[in-house]
């Protein structure tokens, strides 16, 4: 009798998607407008897993995971739940295969295993399972399964994952719809409020090349390098973290490295900053500035790459630490960061080296 | 006397792997030393899948499946290949549990699947599989299976493709090994060549500006906006690039839709130019420029903007043409684009509205 009654239990559990891997992915781009968070679990979640019961056959679980299987892909696991939907264990595929037809779900199921949370975020949920190999992850709220991650599902939520940060590395916001289906009205909506803060940071320069307008009157030459300088600052910065954040979201690096990312950084930028300003110099000596200015322009280069490197390092793992996505540390971010300290750098440096020369 | 012929060769045939998949990735990280091409399929293949003959009875491998399953994740595919390890077909493991024991792989084996070659791009695979949900390929060579990829190979194959294209954008080269463990000699080796073409690059500024020394001379408030009009030119292309960099790499945009994007583009720029303008009006207001340089810098931001969106709209589907990958387009290659021909754009104008009120 008990017997009979976890049956019916495990037949109510087993809860199986009505629809096939791709009519569910294209439910979801679908279900869109509703404004899914996409940013949580719940939004990947799916709802096509195969259930038992503790009490239940391994004759009668295979027999159930051959029927209801959907697709080609076989799952990894069977959930074992209880009649309110309790996850009491998870029982992997492999060992239901391999066990004798007379055992039960109780003689093979495992108590230990990987769940998230539906409202976990998506961001957290991508760096605890990059790498892992796991590839079905129950979904549990308070106890209960409500819905699982199957492989599809974690490479959806990879996936968004990787464009939030290639689009914020672009200084843009994710888009919600296929480009070509997203109007200039959107476009404009997802850019704006980024290039607008970039322009106000940026509009910075103008204050510090006003501070400095008597030097750039009695050297006109030193307006000729301003952007050679600024752009070059700011691709070296980008350079470097790009890489660290790369390394971040694949769990390479943290904040407890900043030392040794500092040292590699700086060694790193020593090196960088010889071998452009030898360019700046023969650069400087082509434009015939005169030796005043090309000496200015080198040594600029240099103390540019170096402040550069500093920065580049340490604001992406401050960043994180703040619990900001540091892949908002964008090309243009740096650069503008850049290109108003870079200018201070290099007027005092030019003032220091014209005094000396007068 | 033909079954049990075809028996042993089925045997001989069942190639496994003898490491975990957790094993033979680490084996892969371990052998970079021996610089496997990365760019190419064979790199990520393995030897660990499940083969079966024709003429082999669906119990007979069925138990041989059982038996030869490694790890939890249970394959999607059986290969069907024959004493030469010619492949003749694929057998879905679902279609493979569901049937009658006395049947044979000829009955349910299927003959079209998809395949690739073991030289095979990296990048041309990461397309054709993206968003397929196909989760295990046979990589074949002269009719040959020579490995497969299996789901860990195909996600580590797009991670890598979207690794290389994350740091094409910050323009610099993947590393190797992981970041904690490269040298500042490497990392030196991997940026200073980009930096270098990109210096290069941007000083034509230099030459820009020193032919438009007089006027500078005759206003130098312009120079004052420098940093900000190409700065601003320059993240506002970024964000296109980097959305429609990301949209080709997911398969949504290719060159035949070069029209549509350029429209879109070029709408969207007409309303970042008027928002933009504003802000570049105020600006200059606030700085007291006077008039004529404040006519002068409004009108720049709208040209560099709308400049700026249709050189980023079609350079990325150009070099997609021409074979390179678009992810080449970095902020710090459209900034030094941007820089150049924003200059020129800026003294044009400048030359142009100061004529006017004079």
């Amino acid at each position: 009798m008990t017997f009979s009654s976890q049956n019916k239990a495990q037949t109510a559990a087993a809860v199986v998607a009505k629809s096939a891997m791709k009519g569910d992915q294209m439910n979801r781009q679908q279900n869109k407008p509703i404004k899914k968070d996409e940013s949580i679990v719940s939004a990947y979640m799916s709802q096509s897993y195969i259930s038992a019961s503790v009490g239940d056959s391994i004759a009668h679980v295979k027999s159930n995971l051959i029927n209801k299987i959907e697709g080609e892909q076989i799952p990894t696991y069977v959930f074992v739940v209880d009649q309110n939907n309790y996850l009491n264990g998870i029982l992997s595929v492999k060992s239901l295969l391999t066990a004798a037809d007379n055992l039960f779900v109780s003689d093979i199921m495992r108590h230990n295993y990987f769940s998230v949370a539906p409202d976990q975020s998506r961001h957290e949920v991508n760096d605890l399972i990059n790498n892992s190999g796991i590839d079905m992850i129950p979904v549990v709220q308070f106890g209960k399964i409500v819905g699982v991650l199957r492989p599809q599902d974690i490479s959806d939520l990879i996936e968004d994952e990787n464009t939030l940060d290639a689009q914020l590395q672009g200084a843009t916001t994710p888009l919600d719809e296929p480009y070509l289906e997203t109007s200039p009205w959107t476009l404009w909506r997802k850019r704006v409020v980024w290039l607008l803060m970039l322009f106000v940071a940026e509009a910075y320069t103008g204050t510090v090349l006003k501070a400095f307008e008597d030097q750039l009157e009695a050297a006109i030459s030193l307006a000729f390098f301003i952007p050679l300088l600024i752009g070059t600052g700011g691709n070296s910065g980008t350079q470097i973290t790009s890489t660290l954040v790369r390394a971040m979201a694949l769990g390479e690096v943290s904040l407890k490295n900043v030392g040794a990312v500092l040292r590699k950084e700086v060694s790193t930028s020593v090196l960088v900053a010889v071998t452009i300003g030898g360019a700046a110099l023969i650069r400087a000596w082509v434009l015939g500035v005169g030796m005043e200015v090309t000496i200015v322009v080198s040594l600029t280069i240099v103390a540019i790459t170096m402040w550069s490197a500093i920065v580049s390092s340490i604001i992406p793992m401050v960043l994180q630490r703040m619990k900001i996505d540091p892949a908002v540390v964008s090309a243009p971010f740096i650069a503008t960061l850049i290109d108003g300290t870079g200018l201070i750098i290099y007027f005092e440096i030019a003032q220091q080296v014209m005094t000396e020369f007068a």
